[in-house]
């Protein structure tokens, strides 16, 4: 008997209708008080997105030997950082967008007070997730994560961005942006997923930095390229934002066509980084050809 | 030789400066990336308040026999999440004030947009505080303070609170959302002080509970009565704001004599409540008074 092919679409597929059950679940009902503010949280939050972070949650515990039920917690974790980020930064004081995963964003929606509520209850909860089942690694969780979503993170890269709008910037201060505002979180996203195990060995959190800093660059300049070169429908948020907001990106920086370059070379380098494993890695190897290949 | 009378106001003093160092020592420097981010968060923290939310952590550590050392986490992080709901309850789409602590608030010192993040980046940064030591009780620190947090403790009391201006609301309902708004977090800070020990028993718990529980009303009722009765300069804050908004508070729905003798009757029944315990009560007994005799 031979193993069957491992097929990277039922994988994803199974793996994101998991998150989105676990989500459903930690989310308070929209009958818990108060009613209105837990409506807009599960409105925000479920029935949409490629959950991209939580895959990556979920590929990393199973190249951990984690059974994927110590993952859920991490997994919904980083889905719902991700969530609180987007509806802050749909308001209007920051990137001001009436559009989100195609339908109105939350502060639309609802209300700007209530946006503001949602994403810092969204935050809250991300915490309370991890602490409640209490994993064996589960403080170690909470600090990467908590780190990663700060002012040395995904907050920061924020701030970064606000400053740098209009400005032209070099390479090197835009991976620097890039690294805290998105990278920071998708290497939480693998680190929680091998926190998510008993135990972790120093070499594997070592690959999977590895790999996900490259995914992490490797995703900003897809997304890059597709504002630069997909219509509004295709991507479920507004596109051509970059230009009008005249903000320096791996396409105004690059060109498009050494732009795509980049990331087929990083793509290349990743599965390199992979090579000495298993077929535990399968699922990594799918989300970076998944990332990679987004089309454009 | 007897043991030197408590004075409380000493102990307050020692402790409100020893946060003070703890948050200086927790907060990144005003020099790291990204500064501006940084300094805001500085702006927004130190310097400033009375520091009730530290002083409950640690007076519940002393009830719980754990050294300050041991509380300092505790204190700095629930006085980071109170600074960042101060932050975003100031900002336009919520109450709209220009003034606190006697400075301006954070928005008008920067902008709307650092406003957002320097709440999001608090609220992060307060995890972290607990996560990183890692005391041993540090994850059921974490559990009990994200709770308190989201949308079933203060983001959720902003909510009903949102809700209900304009509303006459009943006793009951009025007690429910200050329960959430600002009593979750106070009771959550005497419990995080009591984890801050390495082995904590219910009965203690429990009495921390009901101490808080009427502290936080307590609190309320009097933040209540020096909103209709004092000034601007004495609060550091815009005064007269409630019946301004068309809030429904204890003054409005007791009259001044009422709630007065309110905040009488829960510094009793707290008295009594810590009638069994010796010196180590001492912080707390003090904090009771001092919350339930501020000036009116």
């Amino acid at each position: 008997m031979t193993t069957p092919a491992f097929v990277f679409d039922h994988w994803a597929t199974a793996h994101q209708q998991r998150v989105e059950t676990v989500l459903a679940r930690t989310l308070p009902g929209e009958d818990t008080l108060p009613e209105r503010l837990h409506e807009a949280m599960r409105y925000a939050v479920l029935g949409g997105g490629k959950r991209v972070r939580a895959l990556l949650s979920y590929a990393a515990a199973e190249l951990a030997s984690a059974p994927p039920e110590q993952a859920d917690s991490a997994a919904a974790a980083v889905e719902l950082i991700h969530a609180f980020s987007l509806v802050h930064d749909d308001m209007p004081c920051m990137d001001d967008d009436d559009l989100r995963r195609g339908k109105a964003s939350c502060h639309k929606q609802y209300d700007d007070a209530t946006a503001l509520l949602v994403g810092d209850a969204l935050q809250s909860l991300a915490f309370e997730a991890l602490a409640n089942p209490g994993a064996a690694q589960a403080l170690k969780q909470v600090q990467v994560l908590a780190k990663a979503t700060g002012s040395r993170g995904m907050c920061g890269g924020q701030s970064i961005d606000l400053q740098s709008t209009g400005k032209l910037l070099t390479r090197n201060a835009l991976e620097t942006m890039h690294q805290y505002k998105t990278g920071a979180l998708i290497e939480a996203a693998a680190l929680l997923g091998a926190y998510a195990a008993d135990h972790t060995y120093q070499p594997l959190i070592d690959t999977l930095e590895q790999y996900s800093q490259h995914m992490g660059l490797a995703f900003q300049v897809v997304d890059d390229i597709l504002d630069a070169t997909a219509d509004t429908q295709t991507l479920g948020k507004t596109a051509g934002k970059d230009a009008l907001q005249e903000k320096s990106t791996y396409v105004s920086l690059l060109g498009l066509d050494e732009a795509k370059s980049l990331v087929n070379a990083l793509h290349a380098q990743t599965l390199q980084l992979l090579a000495g494993f298993d077929n535990k890695a399968d699922p990594l190897r799918g989300i970076a050809k998944f990332i990679c290949e987004r089309p454009f």
